[in-house]
């Protein structure tokens, strides 16, 4: 009971870090001895330090770790990275007890850290529980690609737009609130080359964050590249995945990928070899179609304004081919504003 | 305040005439002397008493009512129907007060029996806040159409098959038993031709009720009639609306009007003159488009199953011609099992 008290001390602790981790995952990290909490601590932001080290830089004395029990909500790292091995401190400050609220599916780290402790005399418990905080780092090292959530907005039958290759509004502004979050909560965004033309999005994420998420658009030849449109004049990072190279003195942060054919496995392989955990895919209907039919949809987010368009809109998602069902369960709707917000996981 | 509440008690006895009262409302009624409920009563069945009469039949002695409150959720009839005007029998036992949850939008009725009541020298009070008792019911007079509802079966993406000319089955259990129960509080059902050649509904209600929906099938030309299918070899008035005329011997609940062009106006126009007052349109795309198109859609179910379709699938509003939007406001969502259920209602 107080283990599961202190441990969910810890993941309050380890959500302060939302949007600043990048691929780090979030972690928190809580000192308790003698049932008094000591220290507190979180991973604060990509390339800093790590919870467990933030907590033990908050003890009045180090030399209070002694025969203190520390509260992790991952497993330790047990290898030189950006920072040294959290681990090494623990076993020297003399930590007696740890627990760890999973362990860390990073194969540099996976267990690992847990036996040296172990060989230490420290005592390692398990709770196993903590694995919602990081729901893109798990996936990731478990399936050895990002986590692919598809996101549309449609109107109660179903559609995007009124009329092909144009843009209708249909949603409102906490969806797009909403969306901003969205945004913030994956490393990539995929758009197609329609929506890149009809949409003009920016892709960003009006908080400017520290690491704003990939923009990646697909686009056939990327030698009919628009520069003026918006993406290419807003901030971060940006792939075009094309099968014509661009010749063109493109900015800084826009790179060219050129592959004959991209499909969305090589899509995927790509984002995956960059180290991306999460992709949003947010349009257009075909793109959206080539996904579910290679079956690369883990998670769903559909936004649906309180409309019918009827006639001959561009459905959500729409392509050639003979149809393939993917099924979904519905874990949460809400209510944003007047619009609706299904989220849907898929089932395997 | 003791007036809400014994008005409160008549609702709860109209209620329970759901389904059996066919085009006339729910009403129930509440019998109060000296704060003391003496009967109760509420109308059973089309062409039986009315629920004044009803609660005063369950009166020791009809000496009772003199001088007592008669609690009624819709003003009382003052016309000769299939039963005689109720505003006679309550001034002929000498009933000091009515209380009434609604005026009758009836023209019939409307406003003449409170009138004749207070010349008889009885208070009338109307608590005014019984209507959604009745919602087709007041629509239809307040409109001088039916109230129309479009529903339909849609996969997350808007799909409602894996191809076009196919069934596919979406939704679970739970939505086909709400699907029964919506077809029993609508008064007609209307598809369309591939719908009845794809899905070979019977558009029946399984409990059986005493009034079934008139079934409304659109076939361009009713001389290419199946008999074979299963709407034929089931009970319940049937309509074929058609544009040629079929000669063969058709079923006696079966029949046939025929008209050079059947627009979503003229086939409401045809229903309104049969005195119906709500119609559920049950699909396919094609119909939902038209009605959307023409406006005249007033309701929106929409049963989402957790599947996505992607591919070419039929959206399930889907039609040709330039779109338009209609404004609905999201009432209710429930989870059916595994399926959700949207309830929608039309901004004008």
């Amino acid at each position: 009971m107080k283990d599961q008290k202190y441990l969910e001390m810890a993941m309050d602790q380890a959500k302060k870090g939302l949007g600043q981790t990048w691929q780090n995952p979030l972690v928190g990290a809580v000192i308790v001895k003698n049932d008094q909490v000591l220290a507190k601590g979180y991973h604060r932001r990509f390339g800093e330090k790590h919870a467990e080290i933030d907590a033990i830089s908050h003890l009045k004395n180090e030399k209070e770790a002694t025969g203190a029990t520390i509260y992790v909500t991952l497993e330790p790292c047990s290898h030189q990275g950006k920072t040294p091995p959290c681990v090494n401190k623990i076993i020297e400050l003399g930590f007696k007890r740890v627990v760890i609220g999973q362990i860390d599916p990073n194969p540099q780290v996976s267990g690992k850290s847990v036996e040296r402790m172990k060989q230490h005399g420290i005592q390692v418990t398990n709770l196993d529980n903590s694995k919602s905080l990081n729901p893109a780092y798990n996936f990731y090292f478990k399936n050895g690609r990002p986590l692919i959530t598809l996101k549309y907005a449609m109107s109660l039958d179903g559609k995007i737009n009124q009329k092909s290759g144009y843009r209708t509004k249909l949603t409102g502004k906490y969806t797009f609130k909403d969306t901003q979050k969205l945004r913030l909560m994956n490393q990539a965004i995929l758009i197609g080359e329609n929506t890149l033309k009809i949409d003009d999005p920016k892709l960003t994420v009006r908080t400017n964050p520290l690491f704003p998420p990939y923009r990646v658009v697909l686009i056939h030849d990327s030698r009919e590249l628009n520069l003026q449109q918006s993406i290419f004049k807003s901030e971060g990072p940006t792939y075009i995945l094309t099968n014509y190279k661009n010749e063109q003195h493109l900015p800084e942060n826009v790179h060219v990928v050129v592959d004959e054919t991209w499909t969305p496995k090589k899509i995927i392989d790509f984002l995956t070899k960059q180290g991306i955990q999460s992709l949003l895919i947010e349009g257009g209907s075909h793109i959206h179609a080539d996904f579910v039919k290679s079956g690369l949809v883990d998670q769903l987010i559909a936004y649906v304004a309180p409309k019918l368009i009827g006639g001959s809109g561009l459905p959500s998602v729409f392509g050639q081919g003979i149809s393939e069902m993917l099924d979904f369960k519905i874990e949460k709707i809400s209510q944003l504003g007047s619009d609706l917000k299904v989220f849907a996981k898929r089932v395997y």
